[in-house]
């Protein structure tokens, strides 16, 4: 157990620390006959590698996939996939500003009081290397969906105070930027601001959003297991999520019932639809057939080099400066991991309710 | 599966719909020795139960729990603990107005969607007498924790637009309102909101945040296990909720690492501490030492009065009216509900991690 | 978790003690849709009732089942089915020759060491009693595998040393002896040996075996999740089973390959077949088509009249006479709990193995 | 899901196929603080290793284990441990015979029934070259016990009809025969057995004896995780298991109660014991404190080289002639793996009574 494993059917496992030998994934539970190559998996991890953008720190990796079983003859063949990246930039450092020290607003502290050490090389195991073995099991899951006519696409939604303008919404713009805003307005404006707040050693946090078109009607299990729930797990499982809601989310406090409900609606060609999407597509747990829509907070990274206060493993306080170049921001990096989660959640609920009727031919998919 | 059980080593299973024989828990994985009586348990169920205030449903339920097994002689035996509560208020009703017809905002098309047919009286599974299972289990959870010295406490923190002011923030006034608010002041006013509502055939939401208190630092599982992301999974799991944050939540996507960075010190007793609390008291997904804070987003009640646009099984364009007297806010008595999930998430996870180190004696708990 | 749940898609948790209020099952991940009453379950349950033979304990219960939730209107809604059934004959008595003493060959002793103390009253959770909720649900399990052409048959093979002949097998003599024989010869000489031992005051053992029909192939997964690997656990945690083998099981290590293997061969009809069944019908964990036969070795009754030397809870060396009347054999009773068992198993990898493929329409089921 | 993953608290999953590039397994949950090094690992799987007697296959392979997570400056981290081997001898081959023709006693036919298709290069994921993973994790887990006093040993028991003999049991002469039996006299006939086999192209089973010493009372959890029914899964998992017992076993069946049941005293230490050992250790599920003993029945090697009846794809009667060199037994290479999978069963139970009681200071350990 232990938390690395994520998934009921299509359930993945991840392992690896920032600076040891690499990082990878199992993925169980992919049903025989998807085809795959490595290619595939590698386009999308290299929409989280470093080294890309002015944004994003400098490390030096390839990133590169290896699909290590489970695949035969450009097919999954029912059996686990093995997916591994060796670490590249691991070039002996110097780690004694961080060995003894606790970062604040990174985890150091919380690993030695539970585990009594840690792997302290660059975060080791709650480094962000760590989400390699979501993002390349999330290739996988976003192919199923695929073949279910289900797409999941992230993007950045705002960076600090700067938010993406519903009229000039474009998804077609996202990858035209660095940083993955889907309006090349605000994402000039966001680099300007980020620009800034480097040169100020400090960083920004920034909201993503992510859209799931195509999902039928019935996804998501009552109670527990919801929908919504299990996205909202999925998101907040990434390191620096301090919020997550679904269609109007917070604002839907704030309304009332008259306005917050969808009316249903038949259309012209015999389908049920909804009016409005406040409740992001999903009602009781179960989608209705409608945009899957949800949002991840995102806290400023906390690697800033100016110095902070803070104590060491003795007991002591002291003062830390975190050095080398850190994302002064992870939003971007991160949206490719939030698809990949929403991937992996509604790929596994999905195949979790083929069993929900006993007759076949009546159910949803 | 199919979503009714929580947990892994304090695991739950709920079962039970609103017009049935009864809802009930099974709770096993609960270490022996724990004291428990049936009055206990009664003590939280009372706290959700109908009929108590003006903004609550008139039904009438006694709610009364039975302890089925796993307690003998006023302690758990650490085997299962059959829990169940019989439904009372059953009397034949007229349900054509929601057999066929979808109600907005509610689970019902999305139950046909997925099974083909729902239980319609009174919402089935769906229900929110689903909840009595959770807090049921959730009093034991609760007790479970306070033998380890943590308490966990809810409250409204709003109402629409009507907050709790910090600087009359007072916990010991909560259960003198009925909107469960620790703050007179504003319970005065979103009871007057509420009857306004009320009068317009409307319903509203609200915020609820919760403080856990006295957890050591360690709880909680690195990567998909965080103890946040479980806590979101957990409370947005509860019917209406669609929004979940810890800490500052959405407004750290706002801030700066320099002020979003709580410093770590260590006080005269020679215990870590931190300056601030923008976390949570949670980092990379474990428990740090400080008081867990989180909050939830329900939503307005769906059922309300007014006549509204949807559809019906036979896919046609109708209006509904929902009969009968609704709850038109749910949040006063989902605060014991949150509660509850949080006191689960966070037993579960405690005895998770009693195994994390070989060296008992070097444990934090 | 703590044991008390069975499967991963068709999952059952139980509940309940021997002299406690009941005994009861929750089932989660049964497919909506299947036609359910409660006779069905109560026929199941029937043939493991008390006080029905001379072989069995004359302890008076009705064993009545109530279905609690997740049936409407005589159909499964593919919500969790909860079943209870009251303890009756829970008259005061005298438990203070096992209160304080630990009877050889039950688990006593172990509950004790793991939990420092136990519910004494007649095994408490380890007791019999405790497999009505298998019973109860395997009831509902063989029914969702009917609608799929499969059929589970257990039946005594074995009682003490006297056996079935297989020149006289014949299934439907099978309950028309109290000992469930398929062969009237063995059961009339079994029955004069539990005679004989009853005047003893000592008890039997015997083999259950258990025959399933018409699965296709395909069910099972492999490594660890093997459809022989499943039974065996589902029969193992049967009280009293001390064996479990599948077709030729213990006699294939002492055989060749030569002789070992069943050639595969078409029939006429173009099916795929085999000359023999060494392999019980399951190769690599998977079953092949052919039928499914499995045993399982009961040990005998441990509650006998005569003394017997032990120890109590002191630390003393004591001696004990078990009081009350016992089944001076459980195997007769425990023929359905087999079955049941090997349903719940084969219809959760029946549901499990709907995701093992990509094209639907190409599925063997 | 999908079956390739073992274990609750201490959780391995393996991946990897006969032929692909390699196989490997990651452990979560082993307790941060053990001391480990890949020579330990190295030790166990040097141990079955093929190429290293005549009566197993000629293959190549250095299964050289590489550790890729999870250990830092010697001791394991509470985070998941990666490990692999690489595939060496996987030179081009003619698979043409195995490639549309099943073999029988194999999983060929199981694997295209349940998937559609199979990666047929010797044995795709159903080779045993998938226990790779279960001993490398078996060594860890052995590991784990080890700190706590429990030792598990396995050894031959017998070969066709060649059995040890009590009398001369002998643990220390297990290593020094390459058929790991105990029994110099007994290993030298069954040599001679096997070269007589081998000359007619034949193949033989055996069973392999298991002793687990050391474990306190109290692991295993009552109902369905039962000791005995977690090590019958995990044994009945290994493939070419035919039959599990544990104890007594099936002669167990045909014993009486009072021969069968073990009588306690109390020994002049004080401590609670047993004067026999027919359960095994094992009393309703949970050890006693006794050494626990389990069997394994192997069916004989299915690969032997005399022609056999079978089908291929195309649903044609064919023969068959497996080529290449195989195991005639494969028995003593199954030793360690069956060491493994109790280690690995024993291990996840005692770390989960870890929570068995509330009162952390009276727990069994």
């Amino acid at each position: 157990m232990a938390g690395s494993t994520w998934g009921t059917i299509f359930r993945i496992t991840t392992w690896g620390e920032s600076h040891g030998k690499g990082v990878g994934v199992t993925i169980d539970g992919c049903p025989a006959g998807l085809s795959l190559c490595q290619e595939e998996i590698q386009r999308y991890l290299d929409r989280r590698k470093p080294g890309q953008s002015r944004f994003a720190t400098a490390r030096q990796e390839g990133d590169q996939i290896e699909i290590l079983s489970g695949v035969f003859e450009g097919k999954t063949t029912g059996t686990p996939i093995g997916l591994m990246v060796r670490n590249q930039d691991q070039r002996s450092r110097d780690y004694s500003n961080i060995m003894e020290v606790y970062r604040p607003g990174h985890a150091d502290y919380c690993f030695d009081a539970k585990y009594g050490f840690r792997d302290y090389r660059g975060g080791g195991r709650s480094s962000g290397r760590e989400t390699i073995g979501r993002v390349a099991a999330g290739a996988i899951a976003g192919k199923l969906l695929a073949a279910y006519g289900i797409r999941v696409d992230a993007y950045t939604k705002s960076i600090g105070e700067i938010e993406v303008d519903p009229s000039r919404f474009d998804l077609t713009v996202r990858d035209q930027n660095q940083l993955y805003m889907p309006d090349v307005v605000a994402a000039k404006q966001a680099s300007a601001y980020l620009e800034n707040l480097m040169k100020e050693q400090d960083s920004a946090g920034g909201v993503v959003e992510c859209i799931i078109r195509g999902a039928p009607a019935g996804i998501g299990e009552p109670v527990f297991d919801k929908l919504d729930a299990c996205l909202a797990k999925a998101v907040m499982s990434i390191g620096a999520v301090k919020g997550f809601e679904v269609g109007d989310g917070f604002a839907a406090a704030r309304s009332r019932g008259s306005v917050n409900n969808d009316c249903f609606y038949v259309d012209s060609s015999g389908k049920v639809k909804k009016r409005t999407n406040h409740a992001g597509g999903i009602l009781g747990g179960i989608s209705d057939g409608s945009d899957i829509v949800f949002r991840a907070a995102f806290k400023p990274t906390p690697s800033i080099a100016r110095s902070q206060e803070t104590v060491n493993r003795a007991g002591e306080n002291v003062e830390i400066t975190v050095k080398g170049r850190h994302d002064p921001i992870v939003v971007p990096r991160a949206v490719v991991v939030v698809e990949a989660m929403a991937a992996l959640t509604v790929a596994d609920l999905l195949l979790m309710g083929k069993s929900a009727r006993m007759e076949a031919d009546e159910m949803p998919w």
